[in-house]
């Protein structure tokens, strides 16, 4: 049997019970990994539980109280009792992370606070730790879940800000109070540890100017719209000459710009450097499970130690009958009654028909369509049946196709 | 002074030489983050150098011959005596990662790989670190740059194959012989390590189907385009049920799919699991410094250890004045002369128009304009001075635009 690793957790809300759920789900995934079988050794609530008894017992203290008191006060308490500490917590990393780094390196224990930025985007170990030779001069991109499901509803319905803010409360991706996420606080906050990571040098909140979403009108997007720009919340940090930069405001993309499709309460971050030309990372910004996915990491990370794992766990069979859509063209005679055959052909395996373009061209016809996803071998078969038509003109040719429209 | 890190360097190809330089450019900030400064013990090419002399010199050794003999027996001689690796070598640790990761283990050293797959794209330090824990269900993207930038090249220019693939050799995006890469071996190994990474079972290259791009015709393209679809080669792996299924395939993707945008020489990965919904990743798939970077960042996690590092190392000032573009929204009255005086004072300012909309509204008229690239200061000033026109009938709104158009 495994070591056990004690994990002490502060906080009961959303992130703190997705994370107790999932220390427990994935313990043995995580003991394959770091040779250590995590165990939830105390939750300390509002109401329930003893700091100090929890410290005693933990090896690891995971921090998701949010807000600075008294999280600073048990986070330092725990790097000064030489616990390992990983926080989700942007605001107190944001403003006093240097006293905090500083206890974690006389205590020699680490610090981990991947969820603070962007949740589940791996970007603060990017640029941690993939990049920490690198000549970063940029770092910027939509930090803000809350906002840009905002502006993403605005384009889509036209609807007023007021509106879709009510919206977004309902289905839970807005606060009941807004304003540090609407207001650019929130966004703020982090661009001040993305900087700080990036450029190596301290930054203080108040050298980070925002502004927020909550000015922008219906008909700014509707004009933005004819001129072919979507509208973000962009936090950017880069370096100006011997100085840095680091700002939130709304912003127009022009289509192409890589931050363009970043809809809904998705985040994406783009790091630019000479060496790297630049690397864009997208995913969920927010949400429990996410959220604690991202803190479960770091504490893998901190269990595992410094070599990353490449032990074999389980032996998965290849899988030769795989289900996929295709693109079929085929050169044809054109006389009647070709579609209906081909058609007929299709039909009898079981594979529908999602759009078709047809063509003449003299004699031969050119016949384009796009079917339904279906098993591989249905379609070879049908394709097989296709191909010995008699007004066929040359080898169909076939192209897979994912289905799958994304909004 | 910091401890010297000795670094032998197998190849002295476009890799190696970026690498060396990379090396000599950064060892401070490597010092800065590690402690340890990172000099090169020796480089072996083909005509140079001894192996175990260099061995003997160096505490990592980095393998960037690429091909299996002789860099497999070099790596596995290097882990057996003890020293860390690095390699940029898919072929190697897709056909013989079991006996590599073993080697290690015995040893007790790292074998690390980031530049292997999708080069400077973090893709396997995601998948290994952030995401070790959980339970991915599907790892999926473009892994070759050079089979991309030439479907980009076909769908954008109409040509064939054939010329496009000349183009691609000339500008280096495509090696004399390019069969590995357009007929998909190159992206299959790059797919069996990262399905061996993210299912963590054992895959061999022959459960690897792969196809290329080298049937593909141009008037597959043209229709693809009037289907809304464009072309990718895709490497996907995935669990399906008990089984997992690694292929690599010519693929359409529908206009808004998160990979549609990636385009030319770039690479980008997605991983889906239950808990992440997906993250997406891209950046440059290859290249020499990127490759290089990707390397070097191998490097810096083995010397710095398990703890990534906060370390303050400069101190560098809040920039205020920065440059930006603006779009303008101005309610005005319906009346001529209106757009002369706002052009004149933007005349004034040094801000000059890259396009304009207007529109009448009864009495009112909406002026909508985006304005090119200025310094803030300028903006502000003419703002300030639009705003006390006479015609204005609302207050001037502003809104940041990047101005930059990708492709």
């Amino acid at each position: 049997m495994s070591e056990v690793a004690r994990i002490g957790v502060l906080g009961r809300g959303t992130v703190g019970g997705a994370f107790a759920e999932l220390v427990a789900a994935r313990a043995d995934e995580v003991a394959g990994i770091a040779a250590r079988r995590p165990e939830i050794a105390g939750v300390l609530s509002r109401s329930d539980g003893d700091f100090a008894e929890i410290l005693e017992r933990s090896e690891i203290v995971v921090e998701l109280i949010g807000g600075i008191d008294p999280a600073r006060d048990y986070v330092t308490r725990a790097l000064r009792a030489g616990r390992h500490v990983v926080t989700a917590n942007k605001q107190l990393v944001a403003q006093h992370g240097e006293e905090l780094f500083e206890a974690a390196r006389e205590a020699g224990v680490q610090l981990r606070f991947e969820a603070a930025v962007a949740g589940v985007v791996p970007v603060v170990r990017v640029i941690q730790e993939s990049l920490a030779a690198t000549e970063i001069t940029k770092v910027f991109g939509i930090v803000n879940g809350t906002t840009n499901f905002i502006l993403t509803e605005m384009a889509q319905t036209g609807a007023s800000y007021e509106d879709v803010l009510a919206r977004a409360q309902e289905l839970g991706y807005a606060e009941a109070d807004p304003t540090e996420d609407v207001g650019g606080a929130d966004a703020a906050a982090k661009m001040a540890i993305l900087a700080r990571l990036a450029f190596h040098t301290p930054v203080e909140l108040a050298d980070v100017s925002y502004e927020g979403i909550t000015e922008i009108q219906p008909d700014d997007l509707a004009y933005a719209k004819e001129l072919g720009l979507s509208l973000k919340l962009l936090g950017v940090a880069e370096r100006i000459e011997d100085g840095i930069s680091v700002r939130v405001f709304p912003c127009f993309l022009y289509r192409g710009h890589p931050l363009a499709p970043v809809e809904g309460p998705f985040n994406a971050v783009m790091v630019e450097a000479p060496t790297i030309t630049e690397i864009t990372m997208s995913g969920p910004g927010a949400g429990g499970v996410e959220t604690a996915t991202a803190v479960l990491g770091d504490v893998v990370s901190i269990l595992a130690g410094e070599a990353p794992v490449h032990q074999v766990r389980r032996q998965l069979a290849a899988v030769a009958d795989v289900a996929s859509s295709f693109y079929l063209h085929l050169e044809v005679a054109d006389r009647p009654g070709v579609l209906a055959q081909i058609a007929d052909v299709l039909g009898r395996n079981e594979i529908s028909v999602q759009s078709v373009v047809q063509r003449g061209l003299g004699d031969d016809a050119r016949l384009v369509m796009v079917l339904h996803e279906c098993p591989e071998r249905s379609f070879y078969a049908a394709l097989e049946q296709i191909a010995k038509l008699d007004f066929l003109r040359a080898a169909p040719r076939a192209i897979r196709v994912i289905e799958e429209e994304f909004l």
